[in-house]
């Protein structure tokens, strides 16, 4: 397998860190998972930003970016993945700082690492739909930074798999914030909710482009905050993410959600996210 | 440097991560540090206990640490501090695994390391006090376990360097949990108090000691919480870690604490807590 590191692609045998890497010692630094539908990256420019916005967050050097389209479809090339529905994953620590000590230098150079995977669309999620748990948000209160301390991520998420749920539900004190690793939106009398962007959720791509295709068709849209006992009042209820998309939610909290299958607003919405990347799909 | 990685001690060189260990992945690791007074480890024991039950509630396979004081001992010897005032930094990743997804598998092989570095006393912190701030406490929920997803430390600890603090003191809706790096102590009326042991705070060692110290001396102690608005009530402020052991608060949040100069009963605890590794300081 082929990786980018540190400025060029070489066998991942040869990527290799010290244990002086801040993203080992601390889990300091940030990270974004692409897309990549045949032939191409998605929603690309929308995932740079929102790096761009993390490093910053955290005040970590950005690396030089103007060139990543092109090294994202080198790797896809050496890799034969070109025909391939995948994805790619992209970190930037702050890199190696020796002794070990909490506060950072001012002149990090950042490690940057790419790798580039096959990864099938979860086809029967997204057309079946999916169970999910709610429980307490035990994150941090900078949930908008998309950083690698990922514990409670981690946590959460083996919770979810032990209960053969395909995601957890956090809320905040009763408002909902978002899944370990999606957003969340809900329908009500055709009107499409999610919540609002704070320091509580992560600016998800798939949420944006949703809002925006909401604008575009006209659908009825809404960013507010929703609590946890208003779930069984919504006739439908989704999550979003890079990889699951748009995947309906069928129970939520052991409670049937929609009418125990995906609902009508639910479906336009993917047929229309679909249209967004069907033009570069190869025939 | 020598350092000790995947059992056996060997150059730093040799110590190489591949950037699909999940300490680098997700932060999804644990670690403690500890003082070496020469010629002795202490509290190895207590440090231990807390590792295991931090790799417990991570659910990270413990190594085998029966050999640990063994380990140490040979890494302070082969990079000649035999006789210095030093750290062992020890840190265990649940380690390899490929692809990457959150959802960790259960036969995980952990990536165990440990290195030690000569750490002089600060001495005129611990003797002259220093100043910290005060500020919302933005970590997640779970913070007695010692976990390297650290990015909520980092950037409250740089905010304190940035305003030439020695510390951030974190609160909750206006209840003192912890510093970044340390716990707190208040002293009212010859009676010591601290917050008590939660989710919300870590159990430091330090802390345990200065407790033990206060039952065997019989001064007075008690576990309560303490609200940000009392802070102009207390008669002596002081924060404890294993490498600051006891160092006075001068001033926090701007307003001066104690009376200027370190308080008596700070001074008492200090010399007790000096007391219990005065015996195996070599002469």
């Amino acid at each position: 397998m082929h990786v980018f590191f540190n400025g060029k692609i070489t066998e991942i045998e040869n990527a290799v860190l010290s244990p002086f890497d801040r993203g080992f010692l601390f889990g300091d630094g940030v990270y974004e998972v692409i897309r990549y539908y045949p032939k191409k990256f998605f929603l690309l420019e929308d995932h740079l930003a929102r790096l761009r916005n993390s490093l910053k967050e955290l005040e970590i050097p950005a690396p030089d970016l103007s060139s990543i389209e092109q090294i994202l479809n080198e790797l896809i090339r050496v890799n034969n993945l070109t025909d391939k529905l995948s994805i790619a994953y992209l970190q930037i620590s702050r890199g190696y700082q020796f002794p070990r000590r909490h506060a950072f230098i001012e002149e990090a150079s950042p490690t940057f690492f790419i790798y580039v995977e096959n990864f099938p669309a979860k086809i029967d999620e997204m057309k079946n739909g999916v169970k999910v748990g709610l429980d307490e948000d035990i994150r941090w209160t900078r949930c908008d930074i998309k950083s690698t301390s990922l514990i409670p991520n981690i946590l959460s998420n083996k919770k979810a798999v032990r209960n053969n749920l395909a995601e957890i539900i956090w809320h905040r004190n009763g408002i909902i914030t978002e899944g370990t690793h999606s957003n969340i939106f809900f329908v009500k009398d055709n009107t499409i909710i999610t919540p609002p962007l704070n320091n509580f959720i992560l600016a998800g791509i798939t949420r944006k482009a949703i809002l925006a295709i909401c604008k575009q068709t006209g659908m009825e849209s809404c960013e507010r905050p929703v609590n946890i006992d208003e779930m069984k009042t919504f006739d439908e209820i989704f999550i979003t993410s890079t990889l699951g998309e748009i995947t309906p939610v069928m129970e939520i909290n052991g409670s049937i959600a929609n009418t125990g299958k995906p609902g009508a607003v639910t479906i336009k919405l993917q047929n229309e996210f679909q249209k967004l990347y069907a033009d570069f799909v190869a025939p």
